[in-house]
């Protein structure tokens, strides 16, 4: 009985998510910040996550509004989990985010995140974080930086 | 004896500093946010204000260094004191921050906020968050957004 | 013989498209900076538009490649057509550009720019600018403030 | 008769000063783009620039104020010259712009730039635009990536 056919695009394509995945697992085992703000890593692959997060009371400013710093922080997150998938450790450099609505306590926001553009060691993520009607509140630009040959997880292979 | 002479002019700071320190007294009381991330609000006045913030475990990400979004909440809640402080409800629009430089578990963060333009209903202003040696960590700039005649406190006055 | 069947929705569609071209042959009978770069306007529509400028040897800058200020500038362009392109004068509060490689002399540069959100009197717009290679050379985004009630082209509507 | 003493710091002072104008007049001459645009350097120093343009009749856009690229290109060009006054060539690798206010046709608009950081190869750069009556026009903050070992102009040392 023949195996299924897996072309070498297939197979690239796959150790890609695999390694993102193996990333996104070491990367949340010390995330404390993540994990204290119940942020959930809800998918990732090259260049791509999503990020979710449940607004709670304790994140509410006081206009009885989401704390925007901490909506930037689901943003954040989104593209830290995106920029590193590639397993070379990254960093963030600088990120604009803008605030088109704001999001309530017990609104579950969606921080989707991916890659414009990666070139020498410096790359560019858009996110955007909408909430459970699927309304924008709020598109951020990340902009990363790689530190040379620092894998995030060893995968046998040796980096820039 | 004669009574201190307070000009008109230094009537009005006084005024206007104390209008400052009731608007944060009553945005604090509802800021849950703030709360939880034990930040403090340790000066305001008319357009500045300086918020302060200790990075603790639960706030470092996978890399063993605070969160760039925790960073960026500490001032973008130094940039919300400051642009309510003349007591009219003032809601941020966008931000962009520059990371300088990592900050690490116990490191003290100041963020020392100072209005730049106000002009009808927007505003910029720009934060400088520093570490406990005086290094700079990130330079912040927020857009803010006045709502039209709504005072956070009631000074006994009307607003546009 | 029946007439083509036009439906209210294509019939509301070709009006905005209609309307977007009068407000691009309106601006540009006035807009001396876009002509005298030689910038054209190749395509508009509501919420959209491309912008193409050929880098010449006057843009250049002390390095030989084409000066980053005017890459701007031609993105900018592309944002102010698009976010016109409804009838009511809206101008730029705001910008910024990632520049992702350079520009040289001849080069071709197409500003493609699309309506990202619309919100009350703002928006956020954001433009690719790609080289006649298609690599693409900057990514900008722009924050819109719409004037009120002031139409670019008298359509025989009120406006808000 | 004695001469004049020059201790150490200020010879070091005075040497950086010489080599930011050397590196300006190097640049200056091959620079068609701010030339074309009319943009005196009208002072530099280590860190710092400022750059002046008078607003003529083909750089207003379709509404009759200047093009807000040709602002931001104003900004830019200070920036430039303040970040490779160093004598290493620098590039920008982003910027951003809030515009405050409308420039006019024979406004004579001051750019003027300081550093604000500069780390390893990045450096950020503030620019507040004014207009002849000391106006804020605009304010431009502008990130920098040093190219690796090239001067500008040969100041007889090697270069990191």
């Amino acid at each position: 009985m023949p195996e299924p056919q897996v072309n070498a695009a297939e197979a690239a394509d796959l150790s890609a998510q695999q390694l993102a995945e193996r990333v996104r697992d070491r990367m949340l085992a010390h995330d404390h910040a993540t994990g204290a703000l119940g942020i959930a890593i809800v998918g990732v692959g090259p260049g791509t996550s999503r990020a979710r997060m449940t607004v709670r009371s304790d994140m509410l400013n006081g206009f009885a509004i989401c704390h925007g710093g901490l909506i930037t922080t689901l943003a954040d997150t989104a593209f830290a989990y995106a920029c590193n998938a590639c397993n070379e450790v990254t960093v963030a450099s600088g990120l604009s985010v803008d605030f088109l609505a704001p999001a309530h306590e017990g609104d579950v926001l969606d921080a989707e995140c991916h890659e414009q553009s990666a070139r020498g060691r410096t790359g560019i993520y858009d996110v955007t974080v909408s909430n459970q009607r699927g309304e924008r509140i709020a598109l951020f630009r990340g902009r990363s930086y790689r530190l040379r040959g620092k894998p995030v997880v060893d995968d046998g292979h040796t980096h820039r």
